[in-house]
């Protein structure tokens, strides 16, 4: 990190831009803005829920966050990605879009929408059929009806095909029977269900005539006002590390009988003789299909975390141009924080890998309602566009939560003891968001998710194995065409092509010039995969047990998933710069191209040993690299203020007047 | 990270250590084997805090957490460090270790301890004179008279020397008048302060017929009973991330008047016709020598951060070897988590840090013991020693902290949905260590400190100046010395020196040799000392002003700071090593070597580019050490509980039954 020459404070006739920060917001917001708008008007109506956290008791404020949620959804934020026949707004972006702007807010308030709107609403509409849409939509997008998604259990959280629960179809009475077989098949941490739910989506193990048809969901209702329904026990989880506004709980089922018409059967159902019938004949495929309906949470979450780290980062930053702290420059006046090499280096490459991500969100996002809107629907689609959606999504969601995380962090310890008290924003921002990084998937799993897909990408009959059938597929065929793909003289003819450095490409091209900055990001994910290919055959080959050899290169296949889901950031990034329109302000697109610079450098500087070790980076090079990082800092600095504002984060949201003030 | 080649789990010929988890805790409680089982003992009677850190209220928490305290105090536990004839143990090392032990269970009541015994009590003890001993120390060693520390100012934190509160003499009345000067000179995070302390110890600049004298403290009542005194207005910080068993306030002195007696007078006195005298003339030294004697928190700090990571550490490795989730190796049975690659290279790097801070934290406990029970007792001792414990308690407070921050947050992830719930500990771990990265000094701050004294250490008489005073120093002599001392070539012969490899020395050694591990970071931390010290001469010789200089160099300063305190840290652990007693169990001394070259090498591979830019790593070197980490990761696999279990972490404060039944 350090570098070995003073540089001056900027290059030669470079001038500072003049940021315009309402045109910034704009652009930020995109085509969202009026549903981002009413989002920070809720907020601000209910900022007192961030007193409200800390006063209340844990029950009192459960129910002040079911009411504001309630109150909220009366202003149509929370419904939008619900069809407008039952009250929605009938835009996924937008309901993604609120979703984000929420995270500015309380968590739990964001969390308890979360699950309300997007698991138990999403599962009904996306996995039910319209006598499930009749029969619920319209009272849950209202708020009225109450549910929960009860997927997860005590003993199996990300691997959701091992669920314990079973529901069994009694033919005599055409019903389900749901049971939990012992502890460790208990739904738990589930939302909603310690105190609010009065319907669960239960996912279970469906048999059927004594055979296995694998994880299905049912709608089972388990509470009628506070009242808990015969057969279904009821714990709550307590207390949380945060998120305490949400109630979470432990469910067991004791044979509860629901009817047929309970399995939401969209994609598969059982006629009331007991036949079972699916549109998809591969139970690996249709259990992906299902849960690949449910990508909007994933997306959702991501851009939460993203929105989160915003704001983090508007509090330190304006704190760091407010606080002094030794006389450095002075002998008479202490110096600011952020004048501050060290604090620079804090937390302006974190501002610019959250603007990264910011752009990268709104390519999911995008995604996302394209696929979501098709004619034919969710599920449907082309099926290269779901598959690369989900993808995005996993990755995206893994690198933004892991982002928070970090962002929440370091912002706290940089604004030393006053970050630790309550009245400031970061004790319920690092407790509610901390478990961002484990639901919805957690991240190492997500990670694997994405890398799955890069290795089968050429090889869609396998798409939908499990983790053991991967390993063992990398015997075959489609690892020679990974290999193939990636290998070295290949990659290195194709990154030529696109700089004019030519067989120097590396070694020549300017650091600030963006072909440059991604061909290294494609140069290093390609590299990797292939060399995850290499050794997974490797092994496979030397008849290795399948399991050792992914335990052993599993570092390796993580390494290039995240190494895949930062290319994509940064192309996110770049192609909004190549694409920005035409009356954004020239002080705007200075300032966001330096944006994108530090975080590509910033990105290359943070793995640089892996591009020596590559033969990507001289060691020349690598030490220009920091640099030059170092020199974007300095010219970010004043006009870091702006660039946190440009989030438009609302005030009341900052709260910390001690810090502020 | 990721490797390129899959290596067996083993070397040929290796043999699975046996680990003797009793003869491994014994060599690790060391000569304070008995007062640790003491509060190991006391940590498992008040178990239930654990609990009631979530169950009570915050006030009658915080009364609960006071209770404990003196209870505690009556078993001799914290009251080690003070005098026989007061009470106490009249054993400072022993006072540090039952400290350290403490930190395995709430931490509130471990802050608690902190306030009263360490830096209330401290105080008064290395401050003071015997007519304060007299007047406090029986009644503050059992508990019965309550404390505060009064020194960090809502404007001030780290910058001590600066505080705006003032104590002006008035020669009429013999008084010194206590005054805060506007808001930001408030005494601001004093823990103690908003409900329990009857006395606090006030830091405030004194100022003498007119002229200032600097900062100096003064022992001043501000409550009886639980009334406030007049004069004295004190509010309550409120509700924190966490340690909300601590009563943390604000203080204002309104023309508060003490008797000229008030004044802690060990290093200064002002007589009663208001004539000011001190032994030591040099203002600067002044402060730095008052301030150094309260070194002993910082090692508190430290020790205590290193033992909370031992608790996540504990809970997260017991976890992994019962938890499975996907089938991985075989179709039938999940794969338990710790037999995942990636779940290795999570925890075990983490275990091999903790076991080397912990005998890093040794070394700095050793020092402070010796260096405060010379003759002369503390503040006198051998300058030297002195110094290069403060550097020492510094550099091991910011790793140990950093350390905790990070492992307590990865031991969560590892443990899923299940490390969210507060019935565990990662919650109360996470927000109540969060803070120990700011307290006793800034860890960024602490790093800089270090630094100087690296820089200055060939001319005393510079030891004492400020930041500026230390950046336009080095316009003089001493940075010639450090950049000769350290010049490539000498490094190189002294290095090649220690080695058999000659000119080859970085290229031929065994990646295991522990001389070629620490020839590494020696090398590392005295190149980048050369180039701070280069760096800055060039700023000032350019004419730029020094606070621009320090300002662009200072990450250098810090990432040098760190190079040596990991030096130190390896050291510490490689003579540990080479002086494990002779009768310690074949197996523990495998074991214990496992963790030494695991953490050397994962320290070397986390710097790798470094070592590549500088000419010590050639690729191929870097990858094998990538695959020694693996591969040491595989080979303490086996044994990684019983490492753990070696930590002596109490049943009870592992709590997480649902995780670890």
């Amino acid at each position: 990190m350090a570098t070995d020459t003073a540089v001056p404070s900027s290059a030669p006739g470079y001038e500072e831009p003049e940021v315009d920060v309402r045109a910034l917001t704009e652009l930020l917001d995109g085509k969202y803005a009026e549903v981002r708008q009413l989002v920070r008007s809720n907020l601000a109506d209910y900022a007192s829920v961030l007193d409200e956290a800390d006063e209340l008791g844990i029950d009192d404020f459960r129910d002040r966050v079911r009411d504001i949620v309630v109150e909220m959804a009366a202003t149509g934020q929370t419904g939008m990605g619900f069809p407008e026949e039952y009250g929605g707004g009938g835009d996924i972006g937008a309901s993604v879009a609120a979703f984000e702007t929420l995270a500015l807010g309380d968590l739990s308030v964001l969390v308890k929408v979360g699950v309300q709107f997007g698991l138990f609403g999403g599962a009904i509409l996306q996995l039910g059929t319209q006598r499930h849409h009749d029969a619920y939509l319209r009272d849950l997008v209202t708020g009225k009806l109450m549910g929960c998604f009860a997927m997860t259990e005590t003993g199996h959280g990300s691997n959701v095909q091992a669920l314990g629960t079973v529901a069994t179809y009694d033919v005599a009475t055409q019903e389900f029977v749901i049971t939990t077989h012992g502890d460790a098949a208990r739904k738990d941490y589930i939302g909603n269900a310690a105190r609010h739910a009065e319907v669960a989506v239960v996912f279970a193990q469906l048999e059927v005539g004594g055979k296995s048809e694998g994880v299905h969901a049912f709608v089972v209702p388990i509470r009628k006002g506070t009242k808990v329904l015969d057969g279904v026990r009821i714990e709550d989880d307590g207390r949380k590390m945060g998120l305490n506004g949400v109630d979470n709980g432990r469910i067991w089922f004791d044979d509860v009988r629901v009817p047929r018409e309970a399995l939401l059967n969209r994609f598969a159902d059982v006629s009331p003789a007991g036949v079972y019938e699916s549109s998809i004949e591969n139970p690996n495929k249709r259990f992906f299909t299902m849960l690949g309906t449910l990508v909007q949470g994933r997306v959702c979450v991501g851009g939460a975390g993203i929105n989160a780290s915003k704001v983090a980062l508007a509090i330190a930053t304006r704190y760091a141009v407010r606080r002094r702290q030794f006389e450095a420059a002075s002998d008479t006046e202490e110096q600011l924080l952020l004048d501050y090499g060290m604090h620079q280096r804090r937390l302006l490459p974190l501002v610019a890998r959250t603007y990264a991500l910011h752009f990268a969100q709104d390519v999911v996002r995008t995604q996302l309602h394209d696929v979501f809107t098709e004619a034919d629907g969710p599920g449907g689609g082309v099926e290269v566009a779901r598959r690369e959606l989900e993808g995005r999504a996993a990755g995206t969601k893994a690198l933004g939560t892991w982002h928070a995380t970090r962002t929440i962090q370091e912002c706290r310890e940089a604004c030393g003891g006053a970050g630790y008290l309550s009245v400031n924003r970061f004790a319920a921002l690092k407790a509610d968001s901390d478990i961002f990084t484990t639901f919805e998937g957690d991240n190492h799993v997500l990670l694997q998710l994405v890398a799955k897909g890069l290795l089968t990408d050429y090889a869609s009959e396998f798409e939908d194995m499990d983790q053991l059938g991967m390993v063992r597929f990398v015997t075959n065929l489609a690892v020679g065409t990974v290999i193939e793909r990636t290998s070295a003289h290949k990659l290195l003819e194709r990154v030529k092509d696109l700089l004019p450095g030519g067989d120097q490409w590396d070694q020549e091209a300017g650091l600030l010039d963006s072909d440059y900055q991604l061909a290294m990001l494609r140069f290093r994910e390609e590299h990797m995969l292939s060399g995850v290919a290499r050794r997974l055959k490797r092994g496979i080959d030397d008849k290795m047990n399948p399991g050792v050899v992914f335990s052993q290169v599993q570092d390796h296949v993580i390494g290039a998933a995240n190494a895949h889901v930062e290319r994509l950031v940064l192309e996110a990034f770049v192609d909004r710069m190549r694409d920005l329109p035409a009356d954004t302000p020239e002080g705007n697109r200075v300032a966001l191209g330096l944006l994108c610079d530090l975080f590509a450098l910033s990105t290359i500087e943070a793995d640089r040993a892996w591009f020596m070790e590559h033969g990507r980076l001289t060691v020349q090079r690598s030490k220009a690299i920091s640099r030059e990082v170092n020199d974007l800092c300095r010219k970010i600095r004043p006009i870091a203020v702006d660039l946190v504002d440009g989030w438009g984060v609302p005030d009341e949201m900052l709260r910390s007047s001690d810090l502020l003030a």
